[in-house]
């Protein structure tokens, strides 16, 4: 940290601030220029609030010249962060497609859509069980039981499986049932259940709050992995802006800029991104093309029965299309989707 | 909610919309004008997903024409709710002014502020014991220790008493401490937490999420009242957006919106809504001009050594003196603050 | 500015870029700490984009320690600025009101209008001519006929008038007709238009835009000032967010954060801020009450017939009685409104 | 227009509101159901603002159900508009590539750069002759001079040039010069800029403004329609949001969102949409996997030295390596780049 004084700082001014930063247990660098001072910082500044010295007497400015964040940071771990759950790998050259319905329904809704998923290329399966909703008046979630169906329409297809934890007191509950557990973007900054899910041995996804940015993002990870948890796998699920004619606007440069800063894996979810059927296969390109490590996307056999998020799932036929696409834009960028996708690509439309 | 076609949608088409909209349980009012049909949904649409129906053949857009929340909507409760604890009433004449540092840091730090604020007339002291913080290596609270010391302050200075409640499983052990439950920003939608407190007996004040609409804010107070607890007062605290002179920006106008559409009180947070001491004045003084039934100021005998938000918590004295203004402004749009302030106002500055 | 080195920054890489600064004619104040290497930048660095010197090899962080405006800049010229024209100063201890139509229509509209908000206390007739329009199909405005009207109905009241100007090459033809040129929203970002404005020799009143910063208005102010007219006074008309009950989210915070950083008169425009009638009043309020030197109010004879603008128009009778409120406000903080104004306030409600 | 009245409005509001709305010459098309009455109005509603009949009393909703904008509507123009220019064709299959400098700097540097993007398959010449500047005191450009360099630059390479006009009165100027005129993102509601542009017999490339909604994007492009030029691509360039470490969000849900409202082509801006070099290429892709019809980068021989942008520009070898991974995934879902490109795809990385 940099505390810029200001040009016209009194010398007491500068011995106050300096007295009042080694009172809090850091050393002072201290650079007296022609026109004004500049006092370096020492110490672990991660837990000091850069406002409360800008308050003080003669400071212009105080300044953060290293992240807030330490164990997801990509200055630390120069190596990118593969997460391997079985034949799964998280952040290697595989873009990892997480396919589903948005909530478990019933046994032969999750059984099916599975089918469907894995027969296109998905290789883990999602499905809400716990599900955050807007109105008190929409439909909750299957709890437990709906991790189950999860859980048991996923071995069927020899696939890996993803469901959403709400509450620190569930945490050990929805660990032990599914392979990863997801933080969903609500919950981004819910620190209790942040440092629950750090306790447990379980790689988290964590989605981007809407209106968090890439720095939270990566404090939030830094939480988990603080408690305990190294494998957290991020996610792009689109912030809140001005723009109406998208639920949300899916922040796609997202993920250089988590590429860069973090070594931790980053995925995107065009479903959410935009809210809507007809966005979501662009989007999921997109993400792809920009160096997305895997989409989790949402398939419904049928959408518009669906108890959730009908209008944003993609019928299993879609998301097939949408599979082949991915594939050749996968591999016109050196990556793979699926076992057989490193051949030579099909051209689409 | 009501369903316009397409201008050119054909019978068929018509017919299939309203047939799902029938057997989803709602009935259908249609109306079938020289240009195009217009579909009115006759039932409780609260749970339904205008998205889900957008996405249908020859449907041109859903409008909601009913407000998604019943229990906090002014349209159901035309009269103004108030809340009475002890000789305080939330939303009468009497603007209620709640005061205190960010957290309780010790027996003496919280006892020594609660006598200088309750000195200018605060009625209700605040401290946090569970604070959510973004960064895992920051002070994180007393506990329930500091709830018990908040208390003890408070009853010794015949204040009420208000803390922050962060996770389900600490509801009842919070509510048993004070007299008012604190649902903070971060968690204005933190569903199983909005239940929990819907359970209790004590009134809840709710802090509007950073990016949450003022429709998403009555929306979270529908959840706390649909589990059982009438007893909710919201709180704006600034939303964000792109500027960055302020660390968010305080939204005023909500709280004559809020006043139109719901009958709950509404506060306001110029300290979590500025960031910065120097703005706490002038943007208190604005909400209480504006209408705000209350306000919530950070306020620390020594905000330098605070362990947290020091930077945006008022020195004592200038608290007192911000009270003075206030009760002023109150005066001139006909309320009051305090017991002894209907009385001719004092000119300030 | 100052250049932050990485940790890890090679004696090469801090002497190519030290280079390379001197190469741009600028000194350079090295300091090399224990940790890293910083780079003081002297001289004028308000042409220099800091990004510029980030891309370099072995740079953490380009910091900006001065603020990119420099007339415009209350460091620089530290008492407040007042704007005189004839017996009206603007920035002094009256709150100044300006109020008119939206767009002036005929003879018999700008005329009623100006006796009624003359009546109330506002000093400066508003009404447009040249109306920036979203939609090509929309009223345009009466051009310099309306400004002949607007001048002449301001004359009848012994009241100054201001109007808008969208294009370089009218300029002079609205300075010549009115006493205040405005600069709106839309055209805060119009550098051809700034520069043109800042070559007359009337004040110029300047909107913010709905999506600049703070600095980017001062920045427009520059512009202004730096062509040559020093006589520029700010308004904040609200910003754009994701907020939907509200046209725009009006940022009452701005007006003491542009209190601190410039000494340019600050004024509030409650009508655009809010879009909506029923809330001009409550933020006309707040933002005298949060120290505004001014409000542009519209007000409309029969807002149900206006060419423009009409929902967010105050009738004569709501306008008279907002005055009155905003006088008491204005006496709560040692201020006052209209000559009459320094009298004992009057309650309301 | 759809105008929904209140559940409990009278006879007498409901027939005062009808009366209203036909005295402005509209037709009244009244639904009385059980519950409410709707009103459909019926008529060109463009020029009508909602807000005006939402303050009446009685009125629940007023709702737009027609777009505000009809030349620019992909309702009234269901085929793409492909904009021919000699042997370049925009909104076609062709992904078209715009490339060169932010700024005309001289004849060598613009010749060298257009001999360079030329090479690596770039079909037009950008560069600012006109350029609006942030600051009063950064570099303004060459003026008409620059145009004629940049004009000789792209004849010499057999390629169209393109740049932008900032002000009515320079329209015909540059249109001399140039193939394609811009009108820039803060220009995008200069209204008289948009109608002087639309008066000129040369395709038009309009740029979203950094605050605009995609509808107010199509209301430009309207506005230079309505005047008379159809030849109108727009640019998604990047929207202004809460992120900071980017320079603005670039939105690529636009490119699929315009392309299913309008039949206008849609251009991507990765350039200024990051405004660092390192996320172009990146977004760059995700444009062109999200069906971009085509995109505008900045490439500079010496970025360091650029005199305006040179930190978001790319260096003539990056270009070219990215031509290559662009025409590969133009090529994956069906369309091309350059003439060459529709052959088999090379694989990247």
């Amino acid at each position: 940290m940099i505390v810029v004084m200001r040009e016209d700082a009194s010398d007491a001014q500068i011995q106050a601030i300096s007295n009042r930063i080694r009172g809090m247990g850091f050393d002072i660098h201290p650079d007296r220029g022609a026109n004004r001072t500049v006092l370096g910082v020492i110490g672990d500044t991660s837990r000091l609030d850069p406002r409360s010295l800008e308050m003080e007497e003669g400071v212009a400015e105080v300044l953060r010249v290293t992240e807030p964040y330490k164990l997801a940071s990509r200055a630390f771990h120069p190596n990118d962060t593969v997460i391997r759950i079985g034949d799964v790998a998280i952040g290697g050259d595989e873009v990892i497609v997480i396919a589903g319905p948005c909530a478990v329904e019933n046994a032969e809704q999750i059984r099916e859509t599975a089918s469907r998923v894995r027969q296109a290329g998905a290789r883990i399966l999602r499905g809400g069980a716990f599900k955050p909703r807007t109105s008190p008046y929409s439909f909750q979630g299957l709890g437990e039981k709906g991790l189950e169906l999860l859980r048991d329409a996923a071995r069927e297809q020899d696939m890996l499986c993803v469901s959403e934890v709400m509450e620190p007191a569930y945490v050990r509950s929805v660990a032990d049932r599914v392979d990863i557990v997801q933080v969903g973007a609500r919950n981004m900054q819910n620190f209790p259940l942040l440092k629950e899910v750090g306790r447990i041995d379980k790689p988290v996804l964590l989605k981007r709050g809407m209106s968090a940015t890439i720095e939270e993002l990566l404090m939030a990870a830094e939480y988990i992995m603080a408690s305990g948890n190294p494998r957290v796998m991020l996610c792009e699920r689109g912030i809140r802006t001005f723009e109406t004619y998208t639920r949300n606007t899916m922040d796609i440069s997202a993920i250089p800029v988590v590429k860069k800063r973090s070594h931790l894996p980053i995925l995107a979810d065009p479903s959410h991104g935009t809210g809507r059927r007809d966005k979501v296969a662009p989007m999921a390109r997109a993400a792809v093309a920009a160096g997305a490590d895997g989409l989790i996307i949402e398939v419904h056999t049928h959408p518009d029965q669906a108890l959730s998020d009908g209008p944003q799932s993609l019928y299993p036929d879609r998301f097939a299309a949408l599979m082949e696409e991915l594939k050749t834009i996968a591999w016109a960028i050196g990556r793979r989707i699926g076992a057989g996708s490193d051949r030579e690509p099909e051209r689409n439309r």
